[in-house]
């Protein structure tokens, strides 16, 4: 919830692209708290009676509606824009796709697939997969940014220095974020909730959830910032780290073909070991397991590994 | 230490590069410990009296010295070697240094650089980076593996799908290894050996420790497995994420690049808030920093993050 908040910004001020000239629903001084109620990314076409063959029908035009802007006062390029994630209240309800043609192993799923999800709002216990698993929640915000100097409409799907669509996991409650501001007034948006997501969001979905965000805003003058930068209050992965993890691998000279191959590797482990289906594996690889970079320095030889803890078989 | 082992190959049995032809040191049944003292990685050209001018006068045919290997009785391509890595017994001194011409961010720092470290090699406690940090330690070796099919020799640098020169911090006390096997006996060898490294080693050393080493080996027969694998029995990060952590990005449609942004973005961050020299931000980065991938899947810009501990200047 939101402790007294000088605006609420609700969801049908809500915009699909970033562009400049859209008009700020409110102006906001340095230091305000702002409510912003959001919609989940698919704009509510899919819904608690969805099922996997209604994907094709979605309108791509519709995704990942953020609800914004907001102009901050006296906010000019060369500031910084500080966002002070305060607070998250999730809805319950929630899904995972793999959605053809999207997701960092698309060419091995081809057939879209959809995982609805109903999940506790207050108490955020871990949420059954099946039979599979438990997946510790933590809400965050997947897209928070401003709009960028260039002028015209710009997608919402790529981030961007200016921010966006990050889908930073760890940019959940307590987390300070810091953006490059490029046009008078910051124009800031917010939306793409998630109640769950790992890094990497490896099946280009996480628990994908209407979750209204609670923020506070202020400005640092003058400053140099050539991307977006966070301080997190404390550890970021103590709500799934307690059983360890199991990791898996991908070593050589191209990155993402290490990042595809160390997630190639923790499905075909997670169906040998957990008996899942492989589509099973990979959304729940999305929603939980963390991709990281072991090493970036042994020419010509880069380490790409994947991370999935085991607390969710446990 | 190591509760008694069968064996214990010392260091003056290693080798400087992997060749199936190299004979073996001993030949260890399946369920057996080994002890391996190991050399640090510059194979004792770096000592304590040393400073970053002596670092051009170090022979490169030296670098990574790797003790062994062992010969594991009944291995045979196509198996898995699985290593339970059981404790470390680290020396007490190490160095990490910028070598001119290697590391993530070669271009920005082309000046060789060293800094010594002597830590407590019983109480492991955090160790002081000059006045501007304390570094928490965890021993691991950063190169594990076995020979290649391939005949001939092979540069022991980059790491490959039989193992190697992987860095990956989370391989201590504790983890098991899974390496497959490409042919007769394994032929495994360790050094290498780390007292704490960041995800992604990103200055292109850690702390650079000669540490001795205790291994269990065991054999699962005839068993696909692309790339290494591993297991750890607990949280990896403990050690360092008490305070949470300062966090940079570089987003772009490259990973590379956009890991040398968010890298090169903590070093601006680090010298703005806590006066260090960039060249010690790098190589405290390195031995403490964790490179992550946020997402990969936002096409046509990824997002690489870079996460301090802010506990190493509390």
């Amino acid at each position: 919830m939101c402790n007294a908040p000088a605006y609420t910004i609700h969801a049908h001020h809500h915009h699909f692209g970033w562009d400049r000239s859209i008009a700020p629903v409110e102006t906001v001084a340095p230091g305000e708290r702002v409510a912003f109620k959001c919609r989940e990314s698919s704009d509510g076409q899919i819904t608690a009676s969805s099922i996997a063959a209604d994907l094709a029908a979605n309108d791509p035009a519709r995704v990942n509606p953020v609800t914004g802007p907001i102009f901050v006062d006296g906010a000019e390029p060369g500031d910084v824009l500080k966002v002070e994630i305060e607070a998250f209240t999730p809805s319950g309800f929630g899904w995972t796709a793999n959605i053809p043609g999207f997701g960092l192993l698309a060419d091995q799923f081809p057939d879209p697939e959809l995982h609805l999800w109903h999940y506790d709002a207050v108490s955020l216990d871990p949420v059954a997969y099946g039979s599979h698993a438990r997946v510790p929640l933590r809400p965050f915000a997947g897209t928070l940014g401003v709009a960028p100097a260039e002028a015209g409409r710009h997608s919402i799907i790529p981030p961007r220095r200016v921010g966006g669509n990050l889908d930073i996991r760890d940019l959940c409650s307590g987390t300070t974020l810091y953006l490059p501001i490029e046009v008078a007034g910051a124009l800031f948006s917010v939306g793409d909730t998630h109640a769950a997501q790992g890094d990497g969001e490896v099946c280009g979905t996480a628990i994908e959830s209407a979750i209204d965000v609670c923020l506070k805003f202020d400005l640092i003058k003058s400053t140099p910032l050539t991307f977006p930068r966070f301080t997190t209050p404390g550890p970021v992965t103590r709500h799934l780290d307690v059983d360890g993890y199991e990791v898996t691998t991908g070593v050589g000279p191209d990155m993402m073909e290490g990042a595809r191959n160390a997630v190639s590797g923790m499905i075909d482990l997670l169906c040998a070991e957990q008996g899942l289906a492989a589509i099973d594996a990979y959304m729940l690889a999305s929603v939980c397991g963390d991709l990281r970079v072991s090493e970036v320095v042994d020419a010509p030889n880069w380490v790409m590994s994947f991370y999935m803890p085991r607390t969710i078989f446990n």
